[in-house]
């Protein structure tokens, strides 16, 4: 298992700080008021498999989920509980999605909260659950309620980093992100964990994530700000273009710091903290998709909306031939061409200009030659980008991916065994 | 390169023949009055890559072409041309697309296209170009001018598998399929050839298929025919969700067996007969897809109407994780139910049931146990079958596609070099 992704500013981006926001270094941060602890539950060998994060103090609470039709039994607990409930515990384990497990599935689920809301003194209701792994089985409960106590008295502050590996399947790496936010009042964190890699695709909210502040959000608000920094982050990656059972996104607000949020400025600052976190951890799912060896930025121009620069984004960063290509170093710019004029969006193929790694291969509907020396640059290193103006309009939007390699086939080929 | 697909049920299925259509033999049928011929033109080395197919009086035409918005130079000239004004000749070239190749692209399509005419002495209107290959390449008109004459004079009833291997690119066997259907004239004949093996994707008139006829049939329904032969067929398999430029399906009626559809039963089996052609090369191109290892027959039932139970199955087949799991002989069958609820189709999964080869391994939201003997058998042959019951209505749909291995990334990290 590697590292945690460094101060790269792929995964750091020095745009979205400043003005107020600023990167709270790499090591995971737990904002005031929340602990975490990991163990091995033996659900997937002999590693971190299970995990606990607690709020001393009734948390508010926001969610965004999977859109699959076959939702896992801890999404349809969740569902029923974020916003609802003060929140004060959420339960994780990968190896077992607990998905397609029928009525009971969610026995199991709501039997795991149970178990951590005595040991808090608190209601069920409080306590929330996610899973990752293999769908169809069902979820080995004693072997988690096992670990409960264990993983009650090791809480802490710095266990956050545990955390994050503690929900990796096949990640490669934890995925972790915190920022300071200073507000009129004074300074608030909000620090974040996911897990990625497979089964990552966009229109969906993607993978699992969890994000904690100890701001003081009303619930009206966290919801609403959850969902403006999901949708171009983890609603524009893809990895594979798989959509799960399981996908969870959790913003949970403490409010230990005693930071209110009084001002708009306040409030614009606060978004712009949660959206850094955000396209963090989505760069970093990305990064580390399965098999991946490059990351892959695909930036829509001159759209005649967002939503269309999106959509063209999307098909282009779901193509099987564009994300060989790139694994193969190959500026195979057709595929890119062919792939947008796929998506759906109508424009005038006329028009459209193309560059890769800043030069410019297509303009106005004809091949630029470009020196086999330059051409050989295009798509060498760890980081590709792909830019196409549309001429349509002035709207753009960004979409995250990574390549495709013989890696990931294996990785999949042979998952369960 | 193999030799074409034997008589494989799988590819001349027993239930399309009878009732008057027979299956006419592997080795190709080119209809009376149909003369083929093909060359090496140094497009993409020392290979067949160009071919021409004439027909000895004017044919009526139909066609069904690529929805991408990016069309190729060959498919805008078809666009122009097919089904009005009377066919001669085809000349199909393979190694490069003359795609993204602008105004120049168009009027090199059209060059070919005139000096065939001229050895013909026909309107330059009356022949029809297609390409495939690479994308944004200029495409060699000189190269092609130069085998024109031995096309010409090497035209024979007998070259129709040569014209098969030399539209082929990554495809490792040529594809063709011929019936005798009889009707109460006389009896007629329908052949074809495609190409398949990437970019290969539903919604789609996918890849390049051309089909010839000496049955008399009137214009107006040609075109009708062939749009309901497309959908069950070449617009209901998929390789790897990519679309192409260059799609093409043409259908060309020369009414030289001098046999007319005089009656409802004669159309009946016209179409039957189509039907069996389109089928068998459509299972071809997904049998031979890149890489591919397995051939996958997708059965949705119980859907709501048939369009939602093609949406379901195109989903399954697209499934990266679906088709690796093939791939790997894992019958992961939580990756096909949660394909299926992403698929965008509403059913209740309480409801459903799926069997894999044979083997139901979930039933009404439940998994169902297996033994492990029994779920080794899964997956393991050559043809793989999934059937997934809805629990909504009495309609059905069958999709093809194939698995996904490592070759196929190989195939298509490198594909221009």
């Amino acid at each position: 298992m590697q590292a945690p992704f460094g101060q790269d500013s792929f995964f750091f981006p020095p745009e979205l700080s400043g003005q107020g926001v600023s990167w709270a270094g790499s090591g995971l941060l737990l904002p005031r008021g929340f602990r975490a602890a990991a163990a091995e539950a033996g659900l997937r060998g002999k590693r971190l498999d299970c995990a606990l994060l607690v709020s001393d103090e009734p948390a508010e609470s926001a969610g965004v989920f999977t859109r699959n039709l076959v939702k896992a039994a801890p999404v349809l607990l969740c569902l029923r509980r974020v916003g609802k409930f003060p929140f004060r515990a959420l339960v994780v384990n990968s190896g077992v999605a607990n998905a397609c497990t029928g009525s009971e599935g969610l026995e199991a689920a709501e039997r795991v909260a149970a178990r951590i809301a005595s040991l808090l003194a608190c209601e069920p209701e409080q306590v929330l659950v996610a899973s990752t792994g293999v769908i169809g089985q069902p979820l080995p409960v004693e072997k988690i309620e096992r670990v409960l106590p264990q993983l009650w008295d090791s809480l802490g502050r710095e266990r956050g980093l545990d955390f994050a590996r503690a929900i990796m399947t096949t990640d490669t790496r934890p995925k972790e992100a915190a920022v300071w936010v200073e507000l009129s009042g004074g300074a608030v964190a909000i620090g974040g964990v996911a897990k990625g890699a497979g089964m990552i695709h966009p229109q969906l909210a993607t993978m699992l994530a969890f994000l904690t502040t100890d701001a003081r959000v009303p619930a009206r608000d966290l919801q609403t700000f959850l969902g403006e920094a999901v949708e171009p982050t983890f609603n524009s990656i893809t990895v594979d273009g798989d959509s799960s059972t399981n996908d969870t996104v959790l913003l949970l607000a403490n409010g230990a710091s005693g930071v209110a949020l009084q001002t708009d400025e306040d409030r614009r600052r606060f978004r712009a903290g949660l959206l850094a976190v955000c396209t963090s951890l989505a760069r970093q799912i990305v990064a580390d998709g399965e098999g991946a060896t490059k990351r892959v930025i695909i930036r829509i121009d001159g759209a005649a909306d967002p939503h269309q620069a999106q959509q063209v984004g999307k098909c282009i960063a779901q193509s099987l031939l564009v994300k060989t290509a790139i694994a193969g170093g190959d500026a195979n710019w057709g595929r890119i061409v062919s792939a947008a004029g796929a998506s759906g969006v109508v424009f005038d193929p006329e028009r459209i200009c193309l560059s890769l790694d800043g030069v410019t291969v297509f303009r106005m509907g004809r091949p630029v030659e470009v020196p086999p020396e330059t051409e050989n640059r295009i798509f060498a290193g760890p980081t590709v980008l792909i830019e196409l103006w549309l001429g349509q309009g002035s709207a753009s939007w960004t979409v995250y991916t990574c390549d495709l390699t013989e890696e990931y086939v294996r990785i999949n080929a042979h998952y369960r065994s």
